[in-house]
């Protein structure tokens, strides 16, 4: 029986877009935007920059694929929650924890705001807010402040993670050392901050953007029916 | 008359630590957050390392006192508003426009939320929403949700700002691009932002942003008069 021929250290996979893609997200969630060149793509792929060319028009497109990997299934087949506050709750969470997990997304999002990643999100909360009963002259602005708290929010929480993994503290660790020193504060200057430190402990910053989300779906609700009431007057 | 000897070509200002914070405000300003080092003080300030430390202890302490410098005006000496949601808005609209053009100050408050300059914002946030009714035990939380949609929409505003500096276009001619864009999307796969790209030219990020903070604050005070109503039945 013949030896077979050494392989190569990794085997190759037929190249398609989709494995590009897969390559680049994982290029982007392990070393951050700067770090995705054609080149290290050619590398991990162990294949040329034509092949590359082939399948993806430049690194423009190739960051804008994969941001809509990451998003496209968090705002799309949530179909099944038929009340649409939970669908929006859900969608709300899915966008948090995907940038959590992939902190570049946030930037792709606002670079070119005609991709299909960030079309979809705004469409998606549109349809879930007229299905709440938003009117059609607030649906825009209303989507609008969802969407900014949303990317804004979740955006800060990433790059707050990152941070804290480029530091020596792990998060329990951080979190007992504010609370320590909130803890500490005057009181009669930071009553607040000294009664908060008590609670911090139990912090959960998922927790605290939901309670965001359904603060301003109250908001939307009541502003609407007031402008509702004043209209039947 | 004899001549004056030849003046260095900085006029040399008494050191203190106002003038080292005014200093590092400028480089972080123009530069960014990297530019700061000691090293770039001595030069702009001709002076020389032990003259520097003999006002601030380091780096961090330097970061800090220069984020304070920026927050703290805008959260204090706001008591002139007698009502507290038109102080909580001028806050909110103080810090947009802090952040804006202050950009490094985002990633300071997060990074020691111990230090003044966010405690002063959590507390001045808390000390309205007890003017607007919050009762104690919801307190903690709305203030939460306040600061993180300020913090998180005004970083990412700045976080546009300077990508679109760094790029060809000025804002006028992207959000016409984005305009354009929108108004070109299929409105059966994309009704909502086919109908936004119409109004998108006349788009004002600070506008959006405060009509986010309005929102909140009718989903607070919503929250709080039903929770009151169940208390009393």
């Amino acid at each position: 029986m013949a030896t077979e021929p050494q392989r190569a250290p990794r085997r190759k996979q037929a190249l398609s877009r989709d494995v590009i893609v897969s390559a680049a997200t994982e290029i982007l969630d392990a070393e951050g935007e700067d770090a995705l060149t054609l080149k290290a793509l050619t590398v991990r792929l162990t294949t040329g920059y034509g092949a590359i060319y082939h399948h993806v028009a430049d690194r423009n497109d190739l960051l804008a694929a994969a941001t809509e990997h990451v998003i496209t299934r968090i705002v799309t087949g949530l179909t099944d929650h038929t009340e649409p506050r939970q669908t929006l709750r859900a969608i709300a969470l899915g966008l948090f924890d995907a940038i959590d997990a992939h902190p570049w997304v946030g930037a792709q999002l606002s670079r070119e705001p005609w991709r299909p990643a960030l079309l979809d999100i705004y469409e998606s909360v549109s349809t879930q807010l007229q299905a709440l009963g938003v009117p059609q002259q607030a649906l825009s602005d209303s989507a609008g402040v969802l969407v900014n708290y949303i990317l804004g929010v979740a955006g800060q929480n990433a790059a707050n993670a990152r941070a804290l993994a480029n530091s020596k503290l792990d998060r329990a660790a951080f979190l007992a050392t504010v609370a320590a020193q909130w803890t500490q504060l005057d009181p009669a200057r930071y009553p607040s901050m000294h009664r908060a430190g008590a609670q911090l402990r139990e912090h959960d910053d998922r927790a605290q953007f939901l309670a965001g989300i359904d603060l301003i779906l109250a908001g939307i609700e009541t502003v609407n029916r007031t402008s509702e009431d004043n209209a039947t007057r």
